[in-house]
């Protein structure tokens, strides 16, 4: 079959590889008909995750069509169409019990193009099929849940449930690229009041408006603290969701939210931030991290299938899953491609 | 001033009745701008509330201007646009302390035009203003806020929020008359896949589906059961709103929910319902009462005033105060009148 | 192998049967080490589950060495000692993935000892096995974990954590059977300040007192809801928890709680119940019902193991497994022999 | 009067001043009859809190009898014992609706001995008497409730409610002081499997075993980390407690916390943290910080009634409260006194 493979920092091909196989009792092996890139990916490209070794095939997100299953699977046949997971979960330990996937201990959590060969490939194989695929509702088709697999559950489970939003309520939401516009996007589900998009670049806070900004703020050159208490009575927001990964966005969260808010981080971080307790430790404030579980796939595809959800807005650029490189390059050039989320097409 | 009296069953008048006055130092009168009438207020004149004492002014919503205030009021001041609560809280007590002020134990909640006159006159005595009213968010009229005072937080909390919506759930709303419909606006607010409403009138079916029902059954001649069925793979809806108050739906509410679901009652019974423990004890479900706390008002006012929310629809009919008594009349025979609610305007 | 089976209403024998054998990749095979009866093994006999076939092996609690695997059990081994739970888990299953395993739709849920061969044996095999057995703590002998198989979780997770207890509350616990009783005991686990025991008889009120009731009342001759008056300031308890199972005690409950409190049902009903919502629809009240998931078995494990909680005086007698058909006289005629669980030892 | 008075950073006397007397409608005059000493009357007394002005009189932790009472004051009678809680709540801000009366907006929180006069003296001024002080039940002496006034509910609220400890969890407590013990003790009221208390001195070590704590670890000698591993299969512990209020303690919470796990700050800081995100952000950790709110002041007293709850071993030192100074330099040096709680009666 043919895989984008990962070869060293900086390094990544369209090969001929061996197909993906059946390995344990648990395994399904997905013939892929739809996946694309995350800015993950792009960090392995970079060299930054030491943890996966040259060679990998990358990806983790994907919709496909099943073709073998090993003998203790029960729930997924051969034929049926799935979505497959960014987070496989063994279903047995103690994290997978309370439908904390991420941080499964029985070699799941995310592992797919990290860990073993993932989905930017014409087959993969999926662990622990029965807990980590998902049946795509008859009358949907791939770019109509493939957002599902990673982007959707990560911003709303980590963004705006862990951030408790709550009807009403004054939403800041830092970053606005592909997360945070997730996170725009869901923290609707919950009916805040106000949602306030902060980002240095003007275009991704247009995005924002699109997806359900009601006030904008690019923090290059407005003072967001000053918008902030203008719009919630000088006491900040309730929510706060950080969604760019470095320090400084980070702080400025702890800073923006009201006595009593919740600061919910999603963005990746490489190093740490200053977390000023001199200031926090009265304001009852809740800070929350988290990997993405996936337990809220079930949710998001109802809510896609019923029409409360649209996911399309975040395909910007349709490609051929042959020119996965090519995609790459346009995933990476976003300020001048305006990409959101690029598709493949199998 | 003028009042709308209660005379004993089936007897009122409009009448000239003293002036309000402050009592209690917690006090404040109100101007009243708007008011309007209630199911329960149909109640009481049909003598079914032995507590309401003849010569009781009716009425508990309103929306007003402060006229005077007692000398303990700090938060509001005459001139003050305010909306009044149905439920007064005494903010002492230990039900106040946890915002459960339907169930004051201080002399506060559900009393107005109950067991002290009430809101349907020129004049009312609000006690305990400070926790009793709202000011109205400069922008928003009367109406824009009028049914904030009981059947929007009546139908969120008791029907919404007890009932534990989430996103993608599937809700029955069993009655579609005022409460319902609210129940049916504010279950919006946490984003269901599908609303079901169940009524025996297709008129208020027509105005179920108006406000944002996705499926409508008659049971007067369809089965709700199979339905639902058929719109949950078979395992019955994730929540069930009762908003009739009367034995039948209350138990149609429990077959029609899903194993590990919940049944939030929110109409005003007058008689007991059949629990049937022989299939419930196993089936993980939890029964919810409640009367009104009005702890919700303050989010609804954010949500009318910025647009996430409108109350508008439930209004029917306008009349001036004065014609109060013609106002009963419109709003006793709905079945005639389709009225939802008259509004009396000052 | 030799095992205790039901041969129709009023009929059962310890008979030679055919040993238990693997038939999914998905079981085990356990030796039993020890078992008990439960109210439940009594119910089938008298004829009162008719899904129970003739010839079916009863008991659905055990500790056991494990003998046999299927190919697609990971976590348990030949050899390990293991808790077999009343309720087994597909884990694939949407209410297994919200460790709802009670409810599991994918061939779970209870069927040990009642649609599938259970436990009074000397051979079980355990359907499920990665989800539905819990390695017993180095240390621990099979009398300290024995009773974390069915009553302790039934009482922990459907009375004490479904009544949602609070430190400081008070608690009433009608019926003070061995479910009452364990509800008595893990109740503790949540330091409420008082435990009321209500049952007719005067030794099982011993009893209560025994695992930690307060107070206890005889409501053959006291007055119940006098004495909670009496003990609550008039409000009610804040907890009550049916330990019966009969339309009585369940009406009791709903009179003893007080407003914003919790009713949870743990007693297994045979027939309705009449529930007063012309009191209850302004009460604020909760009211749960629930099937055991066992979810709770990990957590009660660490605190048999820690010390935190002592199942032992739960146990009154001991046998030999051979002896079953005595142990069922002496469980079955508890109010004679004091019996609240007969422990077999194989 | 009599009352202990700041003269400025390391200056104070027990000087002549004029009674406390009623200011407002909703204030009580109380005349002490039992106080103590705070960590922050250190830290004000060391110049730390600028917003305290010369001449305040220090303290925030009394019971006493009420002498005097406002015209607005409601539940509160001379006559009355009476606990004064360190927060004084308004009772009619968005956050006393909320039961947050730490963060009052109108006109409460802290401000006994703070920003307004405080208990350390004969006569104390109370704001808010009807939301700020509770009734001392009957038969319980001024050293049974005066821990309730601050030490007790701060560790409860801020380490042992926003901790989320659930019966089962290991939980680290990291500061054996004062308040450290008091998690330690507060923490068992949810029956956590172990307790693991961590210091710098021996001292408090052995004082942390006698209010509960299973295992103790120097970490001027021994690896906390370690020790926590070993006790946890690895994972960490389920909650942190920070109780010393230095950014080192608070980074070893946030790595001694299991993935999933929660972080309580309840220390006060001086200066801020390194909050280490480019482990965190993956780990679904919660961290949360507070003021104490008073809202389980009712429970605790409650929990002290009923005997589950014993305060009396935090207060190791007693007084005349004419020695207030040398309460202090008691108090002030507690590495060679051992004290604990120094409590002054008058």
């Amino acid at each position: 079959m043919k895989a984008l493979v990962y070869h060293g920092p900086g390094s990544k091909s369209w090969d001929d590889v061996p197909d993906a196989q059946l390995i344990d009792a648990t395994d399904a092996v997905v013939r892929v008909t739809a996946t694309t890139l995350c800015g993950t990916d792009l960090h392995i490209l970079k060299g930054d995750v030491p943890d996966t070794a040259v060679g990998r095939i990358l990806g983790h997100e994907a919709v496909g069509v099943v073709v073998s299953v090993g003998s203790a699977v029960t729930t997924v046949r051969p034929g049926d169409r799935v979505l497959v997971s960014c987070v496989s979960a063994c279903g047995r330990c103690r994290y997978c019990r309370e439908a904390r996937y991420g941080q499964c201990l029985g070699g799941g959590g995310w592992i797919l193009g990290y860990k073993i060969d993932g989905t930017q490939a014409e087959l993969v194989r999926v662990p622990f099929a029965d807990t980590s695929t998902y049946p795509v509702p008859v009358g949907l088709d791939d770019e109509a849940v493939l957002m599902l697999a990673d982007i959707l559950p990560t911003a709303y489970e980590v963004g705006v449930v862990n951030g408790g939003i709550r009807p009403g309520d004054t939403v800041a939401v830092v970053g606005a690229g592909p997360i945070g516009l997730a996170a725009i996007s869901t923290a609707q589900l919950f009916s805040p009041s106000q949602i306030i998009a902060v980002d240095l670049a003007d275009s991704r806070l247009e995005a924002a408006k699109q997806f359900g900004a009601d006030v904008v703020v690019n923090n290059s050159r407005e003072d967001v603290e000053a918008v902030v208490a203008s719009l919630t009575d000088g006491l900040g927001v309730d929510v706060a969701i950080e969604a760019v990964g470095v320090a400084d966005t980070f702080e400025l969260c702890t800073r923006l939210v009201r006595p009593g808010g919740r600061v919910a981080n999603v963005g990746v971080h490489g190093g740490p931030a200053v977390l000023h307790l001199e200031d926090l430790w009265t304001r009852d404030v809740t800070i929350t991290t988290g990997l993405v579980d996936t337990w809220s796939t079930p949710t998001l595809l109802t809510l896609v299938r019923s029409g409360r959800l649209d996911t399309r807005p975040f395909i910007t650029h349709r490609l051929d899953l042959a020119d996965v490189v090519r995609a790459y390059a346009t995933f990476g050039n976003a300020a001048e491609t305006g990409a959101l989320k690029v598709v493949l097409h199998a």
